[in-house]
């Protein structure tokens, strides 16, 4: 009982991997900021990683379109988001955190892992693969917004019970709302269940201790709408730590 | 009456002045999300605008560093917050806003104004100095967050009545939590009334209609306490409008 209510009401501390600064090429902003600041707002402390190695590219945010003959480096461009504050994804150590939050944009696909190229014969970032692992059988809950999901998806796909995890990427509709639902085939087929929800709806996994929500894979998403449900989903991720240190 | 029904229930536009990607060398992050998720929050439209123009220099945000032999430009860096949706600064048109939100960071003392190496010498970017005094003149709201009032210090402390405008810059006290608080004496040289105020604080000025909050001049705030701080001045600029319709 002492236990329980100490752990009840300690200090959460959080692990939140970035994958650059931007939508196009990195993490998405709003996603980032929401985490943080959703965090911060519930007590929670939080530790930013990203990988210490280059963009795979550099888009033009204005025009969309490549940017050639330069490079940015995936850690120094996430430090832009965390103020400074931020340590190579090879250091996450899962026995130091309480949980893991991965926010979406590109970068998840394009940095973290290989989905924007290779699609259903993506690899991920060998780090991240490590990180997933270990909280998973740690038993501490993650969280993924927008893209994310597809990285815990081909990592837990075949590690958990059938169905695999239980996860959301926003709606199976392939049109100008949900121009990304092609990614929910692809997470279906390593083996896990998609559910639909819209971008203020979260998906858990009681079992798997795993939260999704769509954020901007809901293309219309307004700023505030991306705000609450990724505060919804770092309010359940947080709750899901104490049912953890209460088992 | 029907006038100002109309008026009070139509949708408000605002426009919001960036000034690149990330704290050090441009718009501050969170500062910026929470302008723009508080907006469409509240239920206002909001367009983004920045000078097309290379940055004042580039920092690695990792080490605090300088960038040698690159370039950046604030119009493309800015998009990354904006999602791509920004316009060149100098097509602001203050006739066609019902307000304008300027975030702070490093960005607005670098590349929208030179006070980061000229102090009370600085100058602010002409289409800038252009958009401000139209929408004073226009007697429309404006909120500043950050070391982004120091702008509007410059510009309109000689504009208003005595004392100037009435302002925050954070607490006047030189230490670690305050750490540019040199700002406030230059501010009141030029001219206005400075008012100390916490991050969770906004200060309005009901005259001119400005509102600003200190944010991240408090080294120390939590990103969700500027989350916050910036919601009530949104939701003051946007109360002002009406107040300005009824008129």
């Amino acid at each position: 009982m002492i236990s329980r209510l100490y752990r009840g009401f300690s200090t959460k501390k959080v692990a939140v991997v970035l994958s650059g600064c931007g939508v196009y090429d990195g993490s998405e902003i709003t996603e980032s900021v929401a985490v943080l600041a959703n965090l911060s707002k519930n007590g929670a402390e939080y530790q930013c990683f990203a990988p210490d190695k280059p963009q795979f590219h550099i888009v033009n945010h204005l025009s969309g379109e490549e940017v050639q003959n330069q490079q940015r480096n995936v850690l120094q461009e996430s430090a832009r988001i965390a103020r400074g504050n931020v340590l190579a994804l090879s250091s996450l150590r899962p026995a130091n955190f309480d949980a893991l939050i991965l926010p979406g944009g590109f970068g998840a696909a394009k940095n973290l892992s290989t989905f924007a190229t290779q699609g259903a014969n993506m690899t991920v970032d060998p780090d991240l693969t490590q990180a997933i692992l270990g909280f998973f059988q740690l038993n501490k809950p993650m969280g993924f917004t927008c893209i994310s999901p597809i990285i815990c998806a081909k990592i837990l796909g075949t590690k958990n019970k059938k169905p695999g995890i239980e996860l959301t990427l926003g709606k199976r509709r392939k049109d100008e709302t949900w121009p990304f639902s092609g990614s929910i085939e692809v997470a279906d087929s390593f083996g896990n269940k998609l559910v639909d929800k819209d971008v203020d709806e979260i998906m858990v996994d009681s079992s798997a201790l795993i939260v999704s929500t769509p954020a901007y894979m809901k293309s219309t998403a307004k700023p505030h709408e991306v705000y609450e449900g990724i505060g919804k989903l770092v309010k359940k991720v947080l709750d899901l730590t104490v049912k953890n240190a209460d088992d």
